[in-house]
């Protein structure tokens, strides 16, 4: 593997949109030059038409503006009534504009939310069906409806009442929200973090519609051009001659074990006969509950993992993912199973309770740790994607380094588990040589550290990106 | 039509099997031989192969054992662990020994069951979907896990203790009570009829396997020769040469209102150009909550409204459908179509919120009056069936009769809910001339007068059969 100097010399968007606390750059950008955003539809087409797996539907959404229409389309929203969205709102503007749930257009309507309710999947006109298990609805309440009346058309403001996006041909419709949480996360138990952030104080309607984004969503923190479309993942694909992209959905630190087990996916790809499998890592960028290390610490700590070599820049393109965080387990992973789909992954590593967290009120997990990946298994909509379940990976006492456990010798191994490690990096104690690379770790002390500090002083200090 | 008394002396299968209460005979033994119930799968296989809609999966599964196997059947249970069947245990052990829910061939293993809760469906072999909406499953609990150990097999008992079944190459799975509630019921409010009576007391451990039925399930109520399985159904469709058959499920008495849809939905199949089309008149015979009118009395209301001559009993086949009622809405209304594609229907009448009640805290309708059609028209694995919409029918004051609501006068229609009949029979009303006929009002006003004598003498009335 090059060094990190020489791949910093090759990087070509550089430094400016960079924090400073940020030294070193990351690996994808290292190795390849990002795709500007599309801005036509025709430039869309060309970029999918390589060999990778099909988008849901035969054809990736994309629900921006052309250019040239974009100033007609803002006078437009300056007259339709408006709904200002929420952070978390816009994250789903921005999943959707991309086609990362394609084919599905714009927020769900009625007969959309339902059959995601109850089927986990939508059937399409040619009687198809497509994954889509996680409802992506927009909430507004009694006030809203009556302010848009019966106007065909809405505009959706970000938090500085800009106008982003017009949703058209719109449908209002009851928000059932215990139907809506209880089919969905499988309890209705007070507590569930997304339920609190966005369900329960939110109206009791939901308006779905088609979507049209004059401005594509930006975060502005540094990470943006981390920010692939499924488009620009797909061109990315294409670029390097994958034969195979096999996904890696996270929302944690990066451990040897992770490694592990990626380095250890591409062979048994290459034993299938696969000429370039093409890792897509690709942490979780949305809404994360507060417990969660936030998104940009994450990216520092997988930088330094990437830096310490131990997975491959050639063989891998890291990105992160725009949507938000369920935390709806079995019901959640068929989502990010079937967003990477979108993106041109046809393998998706499945770990041991995915989206998967403890019950809001009784001391045990709220999922069986088997039910993600057999959920998946059987998903409808899913068949094309080969579904890779987690070989679990511990410490291995005896080797001093992560390995697959195994079970002739369970006495040599260590679990740690996230509460272990977090307990860990809070106390700025080390875990054992060869879990993680001193320099990852060191992230996740730093970012503990920062929380004492900012809770000490009560000074609230800003996450560095 | 021709009169009950002529048509009382055509009845082949007569009244020994009779209650006393019973004057007149119903009108389907009326006009056809009950066929004997299937004992080999020889005779299925003539039975099925008529122009009716498939079955789920191709083939309608039966699960008795043949005549010539039972007794050694009956030996090998003797020899197993056991397990004790509840009332409504037995009643989805007939559910599914008669081929209601095929391909299903016994109580779900996990795979059935995580697939129903997440997706109302199952995969099959071959790719295929059929729509399986309601978990069909048995629980028990920690001590009988511990005495069934390691076999692979167990006798399911009746309350006598007489072995009835085999359920062979077991699997036994956590039972997530309120994951299975929430994603069944899309609440997990305390109330809910079907929830308290069989799962908020059940073991935390599901029993899934291979059915092998000893003993057809019999109820010795009077009313088994109304209990016919699907594949005598289908025996009975095929010699009336249906070349239609549309289902009306119903678990409440029948006004001139229900009489009307009927009627007006045969005309409308003519319309569309079928020669014979044959109506299913199917009363759910399973478990019902305290509150409604149970079966016996139900089944007597509806002679009296055929007696009345509104229905032809040419075209219309009155039988019992065996299932428990979940009450669990656009999930369950899935289940009671589905199962009549089993029985040979290939229309299916839904009305307004079917299988809905009250919500147990809140005072509303659990679910959206207008989602059970629409998730059934939506549903995987039901493409095959047409669904026919309730057009909604009301009292006409103008017309002294039952009439499909004209929305352009509504100050003419009378609407007499549920709980407004109810009220009007216990107290000894009657209700608008032409609502219901005065034999099946007075049946109802019978048995609410029962239930007021039973409690003020404190003496339980046996409800006649």
């Amino acid at each position: 593997m090059a060094t990190m100097a020489s791949l910093f010399l090759n990087t070509p968007t550089s430094s400016p949109s960079l924090p400073k606390t940020q030294k070193t750059l990351f690996v994808p950008p290292l190795t390849f030059t990002l795709p500007s955003r599309p801005t036509s539809k025709t430039r869309l087409k060309a970029r999918i038409s390589c060999g990778l797996i099909e988008p849901d539907g035969g054809k990736l959404v994309e629900l921006f503006v052309e250019e040239s229409h974009k100033d007609a389309r803002k006078g437009q929203a300056l007259g339709l009534p408006s709904i200002r969205l929420s952070t978390i709102d816009l994250q789903w503007v921005h999943v959707l504009s991309e086609g990362w749930a394609s084919p599905l257009k714009g927020f769900m309507r009625e007969s959309e939310f339902l059959q995601t309710l109850h089927f986990n999947s939508l059937r399409l006109g040619d009687g198809s069906v497509v994954n889509m298990s996680v409802p992506i609805v927009l909430a507004i309440d009694d006030s809203q409806k009556q302010r848009i009346g019966q106007e065909s058309s809405v505009a959706l403001l970000d938090d500085q009442n800009n106008p982003i996006a017009i949703l058209k041909d719109i449908e209002i419709y009851k928000h059932n929200k215990e139907e809506r949480i209880a089919r969905t996360w499988g309890t209705t138990a007070p507590g569930l973090p997304y339920v609190e952030e966005t369900i329960t104080n939110a109206g009791n309607w939901l308006i779905g519609g088609d979507l049209e984004v004059i401005e594509p969503v930006k975060y502005n923190d540094g990470l943006d051009r981390f920010r692939l479309s499924p488009s620009e993942l797909r061109e990315e694909f294409t670029k390097r001659n994958a034969d195979a992209v096999f996904a890696f959905q996270l929302r944690n630190p990066v451990h040897n074990g992770h490694a592990l087990l990626m380095t250890d996916t591409r062979r048994r790809l290459l034993e299938m006969g696969y000429k370039n499998p093409i890792l897509l890592l690709h942490p979780l960028g949305g809404y994360t509950k507060a417990d969660d290390v936030p998104l940009s610490w994450r990216m520092k700590q997988h930088e330094k993992v990437l830096e310490d070599g131990v997975l491959d820049p050639e063989t891998t393109v890291v990105s992160i993912f725009p949507s938000p965080m369920h935390y709806a387990g079995p019901t959640e992973v068929q989502w990010h199973a079937k967003a990477r789909i979108n993106a041109g992954a046809n393998f998706y590593i499945v770990g041991r309770d995915p989206a998967g967290m403890g019950h809001p009120l009784e001391k045990r997990d709220l999922y069986d740790a088997d039910h993600g990946k057999k959920v998946l298994s059987m998903a409808p909509g899913l068949e094309r994607l080969s579904i890779l379940p987690f070989r679990v990976a511990a410490y291995d006492k005896t080797q001093s380094k992560m390995a697959f456990f195994d079970p002739s010798r369970p006495q040599d191994f260590l679990f740690i588990s996230g509460t272990k490690m977090r307990t860990l990096a809070k106390n700025r104690e080390n875990p054992p040589d060869g879990f993680m690379c001193p320099g990852g770790w060191q992230v996740l002390v730093d970012y503990y550290e920062s929380l004492t500090l900012s809770e000490n002083g009560k000074v609230p200090v800003p996450v560095p990106a």
